[in-house]
């Protein structure tokens, strides 16, 4: 299969959303190295038929803005993991229909890697298109495509189902939803343009056809590109800086951490797991808290993300110091002395997260939280751990209710002609 | 009162949102005629006591893109009416409590109105701040204030509502649902980014306090600036292009037709009237029309939103050219045709709508389709007769689902030191 190019390619999406004056120069980088992908994010839009053929002579010469972002759906990997976060996401589970079958599933995955790809590259979906996505770019778009537990046994899979996507544990913060949990089929959609991530997720659903129903769909935002004077760590719906000690692709170890490798020789290889949770904020009772009370639940200043151990956002945590009181400066329940990896034997994961907001509870509580995404070579030595950790000690814990959650094997990408999870349904 | 300036202005936000190459120039000439306000435009984000002390010292030094845009809060008119709608939308509604007079509601819109005004220009909210919006810039950030019918009973008002706040007409195409859409009073918020939007919602929702309580809260978006070439009209989740006929800002006509004449001697003077409606998209039914029936159900071609009497997206519709076949171009029941002013004797208003989608419905067809913002000098004379001839005759009805409806007067906007409904509430 195709070898998708490496750290110096995957991170050129990130630089064609920053701020306009370096995407110029982004743009002009993405098509060195994307070469006819890239050329294709030109004919930007894109539909079927007869409205394909008017859109073409209506193509916009060039794009240089958000809509030029342009990230390859064929690789090693599946994109929408090491790339950045988009200003939109869609997370959306299907079940497969009663009586669809491996061949099924299948011929599900071969139409909907096709229609990724296209629609990745700004092209039109074959067949007739709403048109929704006419006008602007690819916008940074991707689709992300993962297998749940129940697939292995709808498909007759059992003996190929991972061990590492056992049942996630029980925790006692847990109140969870399985209507909008789990799932046998898992789609990732993101970009920077709301109109071309919701075509996308359109397109693909109706693409299911008689063959999957989606079981639950959630909407997610991260900020704007350009809203920040510089490309910055992104906030939740707390205020808080969020995502500062993620796993950068530069380190040596990302890829350890985050994929699956590529001598595990199973059909898995290259391949990463998702824990996906909607993750609700009480922010109610997070807003009465005074700024320094809040500051000492995270460990770190509201302001600029700085440890309380001192330095700037990027300056290691110090979780053996202490201030001039005498006491710990880092508090021994604050999330990130809990969440580190030195307190977690090592464990770390990707986090890739969208905030939501989807108005106001019937109690009068903001529905508005985290639709958490974390990515890793296996839960076990990732999520599972941690989390094991931030319920019994995280401070944080107290404004958090974990409201659905789902563990997704998400395969390696594929090269032009394959499809995601070719290796699982056909090996 | 100040005169806000007029309609050279008042298209800046939408030349600030205009593709980045653009922008620098904008911005400039932005800071030019704003004043003040651009400059406290560069005072981004913003939060109360400690960490605003602390944010001002991480300021960055230049916004360029699409935070930069900055609307001004005082002025004529409020904003968010004749300005172009933004990325992201939050409509909401609140009922004022029981107990709550007009003294409360005085309060209220004196709280709501300062905070408004500080955080359009990128400033700090006073008091202690959620920290949300930290970082970006006010990303052409609007906030607007409107009356329902119901607050001029709450608060002893009657004989000062406007006869032109007489409720909509029942419409046969109508299924709403009244816990969905009236109430007492009509907040609507728009940003470029999603996080400033929901920073001001969530500002504005606790500083209602025990004053009034939310009845109902949407969530909408548009196109991000950028995603296309260059500025183009945008489309809604049919794919269709949508607001090509909407009034200028610089047609002779816009004022008189948007706003209450200032000669009125009431309180709406410089006002507007806002019909607010969720309608819903049948979208699976529509996307099974073919693309030449779908364009003559709306009587433009959808690729280009050129009318099918030929030209461009601009051309005015010919609403009496034949075809070759000898039968209209625009069908007699095509959209444009029963919408159009030559339809209604002259009546028109300015859409200003935002797209929603939140999610599947239990019978799997998306939860989609059109918060629909119109705004016109007298509901009688815009929305009323256009709502009628379309309810009876528009081909587009049939996919269509008006699920709630609110009409409220959006006073004039105010000067510094004043907030909006003062003369009402005050008079």
């Amino acid at each position: 299969m195709a070898e998708r190019a490496g750290q110096a390619e995957k991170t050129t999406p990130a630089e064609s959303r920053a701020p306009e004056r370096e995407r110029g120069m982004s743009r002009r980088r993405l098509l060195g190295t994307a070469g006819a992908v890239g050329a294709a994010g030109l004919v930007v839009g894109g539909a079927g038929g007869a409205l394909a053929a008017e859109a073409a002579r209506e193509t916009p010469a060039e794009l240089a803005g958000v809509g030029a972002g342009t990230v390859p759906f064929h690789g090693k990997h599946q994109a929408g993991i090491a790339d950045p976060a988009q200003a939109h996401g869609h997370l959306l589970a299907f079940d497969l229909a009663p009586g669809a079958d491996r061949r099924a599933a299948a011929a599900l995955l071969r139409r909907w890697s096709a229609t990724a790809a296209e629609l990745m590259a700004g092209e039109a979906p074959k067949g007739d298109d709403t048109g929704i996505a006419l006008d602007a770019g690819p916008s940074s778009l991707t689709v992300t495509f993962g297998f749940g537990r129940t697939f292995f046994d709808r498909t007759g899979l059992v003996s190929k189902r991972p061990v590492a996507l056992e049942p996630l544990p029980v925790f006692t913060a847990d109140a969870l939803d399985a209507k909008r949990g789990e799932g046998d089929l898992w789609v990732q959609v993101g970009a920077d343009d709301p109109l071309v991530s919701f075509h996308a997720l359109r397109v693909l659903q109706k693409q299911a056809g008689d063959a999957a129903r989606p079981r639950w769909q959630m909407n997610g935002f991260n900020r704007t590109p350009g809203a920040t004077a510089k490309p910055m760590t992104g906030r939740n719906l707390m205020g808080q800086i969020d995502g500062t000690n993620n796993p950068k692709p530069a380190d040596p170890d990302f890829a350890a951490r985050v994929f699956v490798p590529d001598d595990s020789g199973d059909w898995m290889a290259g391949g990463s797991y998702a824990v996906v949770r909607r993750i609700r904020m009480l922010l109610d009772s997070w807003d009465h808290l005074s700024l320094e009370r809040q500051e000492k639940v995270i460990g770190r200043r509201k302001s600029d993300g700085a440890p309380l151990s001192g330095g700037t956002e990027t300056t290691p945590v110090d979780l053996e110091k202490f201030g001039a009181d005498g006491s710990l400066a880092i508090a021994g329940d604050a999330h990130v002395r809990v969440a580190a990896p030195e307190s977690n034997r090592g464990a770390a994961m990707l986090r890739r997260a969208f905030n939501f907001h989807d108005g106001y509870r019937d109690d009068g509580a903001p529905d508005a939280g985290l639709l958490f995404v974390a990515w890793q070579a296996d839960p076990r030595r990732g999520f599972v751990p941690v989390q094991r950790k931030l319920d019994r000690g995280d401070g944080l814990s107290r404004f958090l209710s974990h409201e659905s959650s789902g563990l997704y094997a998400v395969p390696g990408g594929c090269a032009p002609g394959e499809y995601v999870g070719q290796r699982l349904l056909e090996g």
